[in-house]
């Protein structure tokens, strides 16, 4: 029920998802409109349950509140679906915060992690860039922060089978530079990264993000948030430059018209939607948090990746990774 | 003498800039090398002056030390000379914090001014996005953040001629979102935009700097940094990404032929070389920091930009606006 246009997409997503993928699918919510949603797509029923839930969490709930003062919301029984094992991962595109506050209170943090992080990626001419946190701790300690990386480059271990070279995003390459959160958390990666699989590149700059210079971000959930949310922003912004410029001569837009399909194909890798969802590392079971602005294929995508991880086991090979640091 | 191939970018930015533009050049610097490059450039002389400097200030300097222990450095002859009325404006593409150290030392802070910070710009489909702090203070207190858009959104006015849109840059536009000091910063802006000539829109998030929703972003100067480093990082890779998608089918390839000029005209559009250099916003005389990477383009654009903000009166106009907020 959380996506922006709940619950269409999710429907929509979760047939989608059981007809192209090998997987089961509960929709937890409003079960009349689940129902009536689920008959009009007309499709056949057979790998979809539906679980009522009373109660919806908004986007303008309080995250902590959200969870107490909602025990019957559709995110709180997804939720408990995976604790007691009826589900071995959720998805969820409503509030973050309260996804992220419940996650943490019903499944539990891994043992070692100090607070969960979001894991994302992002689409460069040289792979996937995984970045740790892309939001959930605004205001972390250098010992949360540096955790943020050792979480992104396990993820990025498992699930690229990549030897990850770690960089901790700051204002400049030398380790003056930063912030005392990151100067103190670049002394913990510097020493974490001698007794684990991957590589501590040190101090790593917002122009270096698309060079392929790194695997894996690390950086606080303030940061993280603003930069994602950039890149959208500028890639967005780009195209509509494009556009412009594209259309200023006759030529150009013969040309423009040659080169759409490419276009479009490059729009559909940068795309969120595409993309799918997150995953909130460092609690005991995958929990995925998709965009509010998800479409179907979104929902599908974060369902996809939801099967994968619980798949691989990730949060028992996440704990794995800590525990070798502990 | 501070560009990455100084003075070679800097003596034909110069030259570039006395042809092109209304204005005397001064390079300081070691006048042998600088004479040498003058004569190799075979130009006339009439509005271009060498002063000599028998120090050069370089990336490896610390800020303050530099200034202490480099009193005969071609940034700070620079600066004095600009400092005894002998030159408007200065520009610099050498180490940006030793010239800001420098400009603060020499030339003083503006009245109500606490922390002197970089005003950029970003070209955006609606127009210059003015961004401050672009990263002289990495960890300001809130009224110094605050500071930043009021400097930012005066420049606005007086550069732009715009009735300034401020956002203050956040994980989420809601007034809850943001860290203590964004939520600080928030109310203490909230407060001097009732008596300001700019609107106050609260939080802007990543995705709205390329939409057209404000004119000027307020940020601390390590999420200014980051964020600017990063649009210049995804403007690259997106051009890969271009690059790749253009290249993979016949047509695609011809098409792309024909877009190639347009795309030329977006690529200098985004280029930081035109944009030039960057202003210190709140020391009594202009003062532009140039990339290090700059070359005889860039420099020539700072110069163009540190001769507007002179005839603008920029300083004294900065300190009227915070003068109405004191």
């Amino acid at each position: 029920m959380g996506s922006d246009r709940a619950p269409a997409p999710e429907v929509a997503g979760a047939l989608r998802a059981v007809r192209e993928q090998d997987v089961d699918v509960t929709l937890v919510g409003n079960a009349t409109q689940l129902e009536a949603e689920l008959a009009r797509e007309g499709d056949d029923r057979r790998r979809i349950a539906v679980v009522h839930a009373s109660e919806v969490v908004t986007m303008h709930d309080h995250p902590g509140q959200a969870f107490r003062q909602k025990p019957d919301s559709s995110m709180r029984i997804a939720v408990d679906l995976v604790a007691r094992g009826e589900g071995e991962a959720v998805v969820s595109a409503g509030n973050s915060g309260a996804m992220l506050a419940t996650s943490i209170f019903v499944l539990g943090r891994l043992p070692n992690v100090e607070r969960p992080a979001i894991v994302t990626e992002l689409p460069t001419p040289s792979g996937p860039l995984v970045l740790c946190d892309a939001g959930a701790n605004v205001e972390p300690k250098p010992s949360q922060l540096a955790q943020f990386g050792v979480l992104g480059a396990a993820y990025d271990r498992i699930v690229h089978d990549r030897s990850p070279r770690l960089g901790l995003l700051a204002n400049g390459s030398e380790p003056g530079k930063g912030t005392q959160l990151t100067r103190d958390a670049h002394a913990l990666l510097t020493a974490a990264a001698a007794k684990s699989p991957f590589q501590f590149v040190g101090y790593v700059e917002g122009s270096d993000l698309f060079r392929g210079v790194v695997d894996v971000i690390a950086t606080d959930g303030f940061t993280g948030n603003v930069v994602l949310k950039t890149c959208e922003g500028i890639a967005e912004g780009l195209f509509g430059l494009v556009r412009q410029e594209l259309d200023k001569t006759a030529l150009a837009r013969l040309g423009s018209a040659l080169v759409a399909p490419a276009l479009r194909g490059l729009a559909k890798r940068i795309d969120y939607t595409e993309i799918g969802g997150a995953l909130l590392a460092g609690v005991t079971k995958p929990v995925v948090i998709a965009h509010g602005r998800s479409d179907a294929t979104a929902i599908a995508s974060a369902i996809r990746a939801a099967a994968q991880f619980a798949a691989r086991a990730l949060p028992d090979k996440l704990a794995s990774a800590l525990a070798a640091l502990a």
